[in-house]
């Protein structure tokens, strides 16, 4: 490959720019994880995970990648056999799904067309019938990485008290959390599925899961094996701003660093800015006259945008051109939708003129990879920024 | 805390003192992991790491601390109830075994003075009266960090042939991987544990398996149950230079920097190094006229030097006034031996001054804390180390 | 200032965006300056310079921005009361000029409008005036940082042969050196002024000279006092790879890293790169009807770009406007085009990408500042891009 | 050369081991020196200094080796032909002289035995013949970086009012400033010549002054000629915070991060880290039965000690040694003391154990080199720092 000048585009939707003062923050010095200095440092992020996610539960922090905290939100929950309703929202949906089909769970998995959130109707009227509260628990994600198709927790929340069904609700925010508003307790979620390369600005590397009061009395009697996801030991040795085994001290750094930026901001600062290169990015892509996946304008991701190619044309060629031309990196279709999608991440450490940045490197790419489109997406992006 | 000056003196047995270097590779900008320029990263650490585990078999990564490495070297190999073959040489031999506790296995927990190494005569008894093989592995820690005892695995693998046993044999390297002579093929070991932040030298977030052929087979029929932690993915993915879930890339630059650096020393000069250093902490130990909890010069550690506290006195006060007057971490003492012994870590990043800048801190903290020793520990080291 | 995010565009002409590379090996720890490690990258830079400056002359590199290459460049070829011939291109010049004033120097100070480079035929008829060769330099800047026009500096070597003079020639090429195509032995060259912060791509902090042997001869009878500056103790401690007083150690690491960076690209590509994003820059400025500075097609810069702005506007409030809004830097009108004129840098560490996000601000700009203008700049120059 | 493990000990006596705060500062990216967030940094570090040096007078800084600062002391305060009253304390003042020989001074270069400060009543002798203020300035080393002799200050300042003389007082504080304490304005001193390397803790690439109402009140008249180094445009730039040209905006970064360490330790708790590490090192060349250079122990130096070797032994071999086998650079001996002397620095960010370190690479080395002296220096260093 050609050597690249200037700046890589990193926008596919997670691993996101990693902005310098994180990762100085993460070239410090590692120090003892059992002594003072890092106790302060371990209270501080777990206090500040606590505002982001908008809870005053508990928050565990695993030195894993997201995958592992799917896992730990099913195994610190349910016992072998257990019924759980999920929805085919993606190919992340999926890949939860097919943990909890390792571990044995019975799982109901309710279908969509990868275009579509999942829909609270049919939630409901599942849990309604479940009369005998065989269901243990309802797992979705909240922002499909996939897709670019957010699920609105709020309402499945509605859902659930509505069918008057116990299960715990269990929610996947993985391309969500610090990027679009999510509400831990208001929305009643008993366990959040996090992690630190998407909104949280960091390298992968770190697990989360916030923890409900009913999430974590349903941890007493779960039965599913498990003991690096425990969450108990990790949440007796919290307290005192220590780790049951060696946690991942660089990343606690980094995480320092990205909830100050994130204070700085504010929150609700970080997701109007999301939810404004989302729309910028939707107004470039109609412009483009291409189609988005994304069917349902309720339903839109203010972190990434997944657009649909031309019949006849490969996302994946288009995304090589894009690459070695421009130095950016675009998201990839997965699995169903390999090839005949590509995405777009705007999260994280961003701002309008990358984002505009990014949508010169795919309206030039479209042209050098011959994908039928209309010109003019930047210019549609630019007036929509330049006015709001 | 009053402010501390100059550099602070990482002396538990890891996480170490990880090098500059390390830590500039640790801050570069987080790529694609789906790309090329990851790929070829991957590639390359995977085969780095098989040359410090001197085995031809398969590596695993995982973005995890080692106590996920132990976890996935049981749970990828056995199945409920099996039999499995433990030594108590420590704390955290009592963890591991604790893991396999928690997945259901039947274990064969054999004590031992907590300063002895595993007793390899007594391995082979076991093996030899076991006719109908009803023992699947046999699980040793080859360094225990909580006591600086070794375990000889050369002759515990020796017992294992002698009795003509088919058990697996795993072997937790976490601290001497990089930094004692461990050979994974001459040795017949089946499942290497280790991680990133000891001989490695970098940050704590990586679990790292070697995996022998036999391994790997008994990996298809075994039924404890995984997701994170199976191997088959990882390895088919590794192929091409990818992972299943997002990888910890900031760490693997890392490896790559720290494999470079492993590759530039000589890994048996890295060795050499480690041995000296030791001799050199055992001779200042003898001069303070302190005891070591190792009794067996054979099975000395060369990482780590665990020291006993003279009676009556508390080894964290000791250590707290180490920390707070020289800027200097020392090991605690952990469960069974927790106030009564303090560890000096000499693993890793580390050269002559910094020894006996240690063991300089030692020796006045001893004086300040009012512990009964005899000066001249730091004298005996150098005398040492200018000869040798 | 509200909080900003994302990465700052730093779109003056200079400091340039500086490479993570670059900062990461800046970062490296401070050595010994009297050792051979220090020796071995001293010489290193040294060679890699000539490679950029295309010359087998002598390198020298001061602790010091630009200003004192440009004074070091005087003091030591010249003495008091002596002839120099200067052409006012712009704002630079004429602090070059200053300093010339300042040690006693004659100066013919040749004027321009600001919009054109140095007239070679002006020189050519003053030099063949000049039957007593009182003139004893010629100094030229090559790319004039104020204006954005070069001039060009073989033609002007012509003109000093042509009239057969034997006047040193002098040329700053602060803006050019590694962006703009610039030969120092073939174009006969005697001093040439660089510095470490454009595209060198390194922060501020190292002042440049390339010596011919003729301008070598002219300092042993050089008068001007000198003492910092004096380039016959650096030359001769250079030798062995060493300073006559401390160098800027860490720079020199960052110039050791820009060096590579310029060798992996390959000299010649870096200058297409830059004419590239110099011409796509100026059809984004045609199309927004607005007017260059420059009015000689032949003198384009390919390091930055000055526009005017309409009359009535003030090209200050526009460029705060830039700064708090979209995070980006541009480069402010000067002494006699103060509040007239913006630059726009597009030199050092660039991409197409960066390009067309600073055009993007650019124009998003000019519409909030309400600044007269057609819209479609960035169109125009993304269709440049892709097609070239 | 072999591979060096572990960390290497910088023990000349400046550059000093930079912290890595400072080094993560330095690595931030380089910003607009003409913009809002500059300025901010500028009038900080301004500021701060000015509380380092205790004045309330002018500061300035110089993108340049102290080297600079020695310059601009003389040419913004002297004129051609002007006397000057110099000591030779060492190689460093024989530099200054010969900068001050090099612009046409006329100095009165008083000889010293290299092994004492400046004696004040020699000074003010010479003051008190001068009855026709001939001598326009008395310029002193306050430490000897070549020697380790500190010259008293206050009781120069005592002579020269002694002898009701108006000469201008310099000072050079290059190894003493945030080390040894240095009072600007309580001790009537009108210019310091200082730099970034030393107790800065800052890479080289800083030349300081401060300046008294009286000298910058001399600099209206003066007459050298100067351009770079002239105070007044950047006094009346630096009140908004801005530059008369680039400054060296990377190293103000770790400036800023160095400034705050010292607040954080406390300046007065600085000085006596310092006077504490140097009376423990000359314990310990005491115990080798070594020699100190410095002969008075009024006039000790708290930044670096000098030791004489033994005739017949060189420093430089021993050096070397040192280097190779322990990863430490020591401090050469320089013109006069050449091969004589090696100097430890034991300056900076620095703390018990690092000299300790420092300390056993000496004994071992004089036990390499061959060179004769009674072991134990450690040790007595040991036990006093034990004790202090």
């Amino acid at each position: 490959m050609d050597f690249m000048t200037g700046r890589h585009f990193l926008q596919i939707p997670g691993p996101t720019n990693v902005p310098d003062r994180v990762l100085r923050a993460i070239a410090k010095p590692t120090i003892d994880h059992r002594g003072p200095e890092f106790s302060r440092l371990a209270l501080e992020v777990l206090a500040g995970l606590k505002q982001v996610c908008k809870t005053s539960g508990s928050i565990v922090i695993f030195p894993s990648s997201g995958t592992g905290a799917w896992e730990a939100a099913l195994v610190n929950t349910l016992s072998p056999g257990d019924r759980i309703l999920m929805v085919e929202t993606g190919h992340f949906a999926t890949l939860w799904h097919n943990i909890a089909v390792r571990f044995g769970l019975d799982i109901d998995f309710i279908p969509t067309d990868w275009r579509h959130g999942a829909d609270s109707g049919v939630i409901e009227e599942k849990l309604s019938q479940d009369r005998k509260h065989k269901i243990k628990a309802v797992a979705i994600v909240h922002n499909e990485t996939s897709t670019g198709v957010t699920s609105r927790i709020a309402e499945i929340r509605k859902a659930i008290d509505q069918a008057s069904h116990p299960a715990l609700f269990l929610v996947d925010t993985i391309s969500s959390l610090a990027s679009i508003d999510y509400r831990h307790d208001e929305w009643g979620v008993d366990v959040m599925v996090g992690c630190s390369q998407k909104g949280l600005m960091l390298p992968p590397g770190l697990g989360i899961n916030a923890i409900s009061a009913k999430a974590l009395a349903a941890s007493k009697t779960s039965r599913l094996p498990k003991s690096y996801w425990e969450w108990e030991p990790m949440l007796s040795t919290n307290k005192a701003g220590f780790f049951p085994y060696t946690p991942s001290t660089n990343l606690l750094y980094g995480l320092q660093e990205s909830l100050k930026m994130l204070q700085e901001e504010g929150l609700e600062k970080v997701f109007a800015r999301h939810d404004r290169h989302a729309e910028a990015t939707r107004r470039a892509v109609r412009a483009w006259k291409l189609e988005l996946l994304c069917h349902n304008s309720e339903e839109y991701s203010s972190s990434l945008t997944a657009v649909l190619m031309p019949a006849g044309h490969n996302a994946d060629a288009f995304r090589k051109i894009v690459l070695e031309k421009f130095n950016m990196s675009l998201g990839n279709g997965l699995d169903k939708v390999a090839g005949k999608v590509f995405r777009i991440g705007h999260l994280g450490n961003f701002n309008d003129l990358m984002l505009l940045g990014t949508l010169s490197g795919v309206e030039m790419g479209l042209g050098l990879a011959g994908v039928p489109h209309t010109k003019g997406g930047v210019m549609a992006a630019l007036e929509y920024l330049a006015q709001k």
